[in-house]
């Protein structure tokens, strides 16, 4: 993960800074010591941290960045995520472009955290969609396991999920599945989505290792999860919030994943303060 | 823009199909023609569409892709945003990437123009900050301009904002002003934040261009927009939200920023649909 | 798998032109009609003829390419594999990096095309290894395909293979598949080397999807197919080549990997001739 | 070298680990210190041992790597080409990138070598062609020269070779090396192939400095030798073998220019055991 | 600044270097400890010694830099500039592009403070243009802030100049100037261009920012200066040389912005000397 | 040449244009067709024209541009060099960074001729040096051969140019000679810097391609030019201009080298007026 993280540093950066701070430039003298603090402005899921580290480090090997909680960290409101040492100049010019990270991804940890919570004590495993950022879905599906979810496939390159159009251009579930099967590394399993329970009985007739239940009502999923009754692994997908995850996950399905928690997380509130 | 916009579709693309979108190589047949329909699930300010379309014809220039409004217009739930024919496993392939960033930016421009409609009447602009998502600061600033708002500065490089701890550093509010003054382009402006009506009075004083009154209550900045009586351009900052923006606008600010806007918009619901 | 490709063709334009191909800028005018034939030297199996165009084209976009042959073809020595018309400079320009790239996949898809008829009859697949050349793996693999093989995972990323170092370093197969089981993707399948039947029996208790016989000779192998009997998949590994792959073959197991097919293929030989 | 094989490292890594090594991190703890040698499964002559080092440094600059032979070394079958020390984790995440590269270069210096051997005593020298796999010619053309060989030009912008191409879209050997001469820098010679005696006469009396024989027989390569006499350097080319190559060294050529050097050499067995 | 830097010294020495330096290669064994000194052949105002010293650690950070003057200093001919330690090969291979850059970007600074010193005791402030070699912006725009002038707008985006394109293409000035103040961020003054009293009147009443007067006599400028009386600063531009320079600013102008200082600056004679 | 022109391009539009031009954006109507021409403002010699041009065509491929002269063309003041069509707004945005590429290597050019013109009648090639600008090697050497000068070699990786310090590395001048020839490409040849007779007798003797004779005087040169008789070729070096040039010539010298010609050429004047 080290070597395509650095890459979204640089370019963070560069986007942020490109030719130069000019105000510090003009304002801060250049050798100028100075230390800050990462403060949580609200309660939060502490997940980037290291993140927030190498940003520092990239301006600067020097900067000396100490943090006071581990990645996964329930953190209270007011806690100090972390002290910073260094030139001023350089603190001031690393802190947006950490803090937008961190902020992000603490967001995203929080949110999962809560969905997570809300489904203990059943079976079903919270996962993430590929409705990420541009540029960001590996630092967003990192947020996702630390705040105790579960990875879906990182993209179209490794799983595969044989939706509505694909089943309509291949002629029907039984060739999808087959074909995926002939043309696939045996190192995967087929997902396939399914609308009704029928679909569901065809998608288990031709072998289908794992079946999404898409936007279906909680009965008609309950009924599902019975005929399916271990033959393949159920994923609860479509309309899933805070309000009906937990009825959704004691329908007994195995994975229930939720766009949300990579595309509208709320960003946390995290400031730094020099001393 | 378009440089840097090519940049990034290709880079979001990569990051999703990688080695290939393995379950349409394996399940369409190769030139399979189709035909989709981009449809927005809820009400919005359309931003992006030129973005969603060019993602389209990155994967397949022979891609016909017909957008049914302008960017900025205020669109009903439940139409039709764009119509777009090729091959299926084109229009598979791009569909996620597509929406991923049209869903985003779309978001941005609806809040935006929530925040504008709020303080409508008023002379108060509606401006983003620097608080966006790494690597989609050009769309995200874009779609801010789409829902109505106005750009801060872009980066550190293109702007002057003397904050707290720049005036730390330099000695003081004079001090930093006048070095300002003196090291950047005739062609910038000189914003300082102040937190206080006496450090408003200093940054007069020392001839400021514009003053940030950050973090105050709306009876302090009303008096502070009298003090500083035209002299200089006022931006209220810190503790904007749909709640609060419209008395703040009326304390007679010129500008209004919002963090909020780029770091925590809800992404639109927006699908593709084959026909 | 274009967008990836478009860059290692870049790469290798510029790798072997730089500067400029001196010697056509000194000795051949400007702009000279030419037309050329691709030619096998020898039978093979086509792979890459697609690739080998795109060469043309990004050197002119205007150059003519026929390819007389589709991808997989059984070629006789002799055969006119394709027909480019341009100016002479750019087809003496783009000629080596297009025959390198496509020697090179033609020698890996005709390579697997013999293992895959040494094991037809059997139930095995053969399939690749990562043991591919640094920058073409994307290629290397296509070309497996199209000479009859299946690929693999394609890196560290899209696939579990847990080896002998990693179980040694988890405490143990019961654990290291417990510990795969948690951290994974539900879409990905679990695989796990063993070299003993003691260790198949561990992988099967712990519920591995693949059990990988790893250097095991043919009896060996076969007694682990009989005590798997179904409740995995079996890929045998190590030691294979065109000699013992049908006994391999017919011991049962489901795959059979072979690194050789993209470390050490050996070059088609194929011309580029101006008519 | 060193700037442009660190990119080519980079890109190998981010080729096979990606988003990130998923059975690693599933199964083997964060930090587990480990020590394992790269060992020699057959005889080899040892090339490239500091771009495997180099691999394991761009994972983890704190890995320990010490290398047992000096590059060039011929190297017993059993022996440990070097050891390594550090995290469990790095060591198994750089290995296959490492050795891929490894067992290539140790493929094509061991190749090198024997042809060098094969015509020792005579004056020619063994030398590499562009027939390179792309992105890796610089390495691969370093691997010759430590196996003995030496360099051909290394792509089309430093080095003059008029093909028979070039001599018929010019208008005949005369005018070819006229307009090369006028052209070309003067640290650069003019190497023209030929194919028949009559043809090195003209292009000796045009005054090339160097000429090569293109798939002659022996006995008309011996007597182009007598006719050119040290008036030019001579290149034999085509159809070189380890069975033909000493023959043609006695015909008195000065250089023998060898393909197969880099496109088809077979990959040196090499394995990294952990201890 | 600093990432910016490394990626055009990297640049740049692969495109000196590229695949190796053959002759040190060839010649001079591999480690050879060696000094060198910079010695400046004229007398200069120093700039980009610091980028002449990272283009050395680019090579091998373990070179040994010492830097004998600051930045800005005014070097006698003969001076030594720096003392560098390390590898004779490393020296070798950084000498001519840690030069190259370092002779431009003296006689940038050299240029701008005989322009500087022209115009001492007048208000005028020397600036440069966009007129910069491609690529090197950003150093040439440091190296004339080094030689005591100030930077006009980095690029087309940090700024806004509306020339006579624009105004014609708009419909006139104050409707320029109107659109230019309801689109741009509030951080940037506007500038215009103008060739007429009469324009620069319309400019005043429009509200423009800052006025350039563009090719104006001096008497011309004066005058427009005496209308303008403050509420706009002034920019001079076109025609600006050494000769004339000092009565333009007499004129009472703001800024005197010369293109020359960046488009065609003479290299100042700088050599590396080995001990 | 053209794959990394455009790579060159585009890093100096991004330079200049970055996320936008604002006064273009702000003032100027989206589509608003414009046609423009490029003059020369005093009279020079046309080097990089079809730059130019692909410059306009990266900001839009529909812009139609028409070169009026051939490169190399002696183009009078006031002459137009080229007319172009299109969008206003693309035309503002190629402009200067099509000037700025097209008046630098007209700048090139027009020096070289005057130094070629200098030495006409004698058999002195006049070449360049590899003291360009870094990013710009491949255009301005372009631009030196439009001029009728002949490059020198292009980078480190080309050419073999043994200097004092590498002689004293080395342990003299045959020792140097002889392990150049045992290491460089047979395609190569070698080149010595002398300062004295002696040294150059030294070169002959062990066989030197190349002879440069640094920093002479006339007389010792034209003793020099006699003792090497055609033995090998002769390189002036040091202390050329335009003043000493001929003499230089005269003493029978092969090739005059001349730094100046790409590191302080002047940039020459030329206009983009819009219709």
């Amino acid at each position: 993960m080290m070597l395509s993280l650095d890459r979204l540093i640089e370019q963070a950066l560069l986007e942020d800074i490109h030719t130069g701070d000019i105000t510090t430039q003009a304002v801060v003298p250049g050798l100028r010591p100075a230390s800050a603090r990462l403060i949580a402005k609200e309660a939060l899921v502490l997940a980037g941290l290291f993140v927030a580290q190498r940003v520092f480090l990239r301006i600067n090997p020097e900067v000396v960045f100490n943090a006071c909680f581990a990645e996964g960290a329930l953190v209270e409101k007011g806690a100090v995520l972390a002290t910073v040492q260094g030139n001023a100049s350089d603190l001031l010019m690393a802190e947006r472009v950490s803090l937008n990270l961190l902020q992000r991804m603490c967001g995203i940890a929080t949110l999962t955290s809560r969905y997570v919570q809300a489904v203990s004590g059943t079976k079903a495993r919270i996962v993430d969609t590929r409705k990420t950022t541009p540029g960001l879905r590996e630092v967003e599906k990192y947020a996702v396991r630390v705040g105790g979810g579960i990875n879906h496939r990182t993209g179209l390159y490794d799983g595969v999920l044989i939706k509505e159009n694909h089943i309509a251009a291949s002629g029907g579930i039984a060739e999808a599945i087959s074909r995926a099967r002939a043309y696939i590394p045996h190192t995967l399993r087929i997902e396939i989505e399914t609308e009704t329970p029928q679909q569901v009985e065809e998608a288990l007739a031709a072998g289908a290792d794992i079946i999404m239940l898409d936007n279906m009502d909680c009965e008609t999923m309950q009924h599902c999860v019975g005929m399916i009754n271990g033959r393949a692994l159920v994923e609860a997908s479509g309309g899933v919030n805070l309000d009906t995850v937990r009825a959704i996950a004691e329908t007994g399905v195995d994975i229930i994943s939720i766009g949300a928690l990579t595309h509208s997380p709320r960003a946390m509130d995290i400031s730094m303060l020099l001393d």
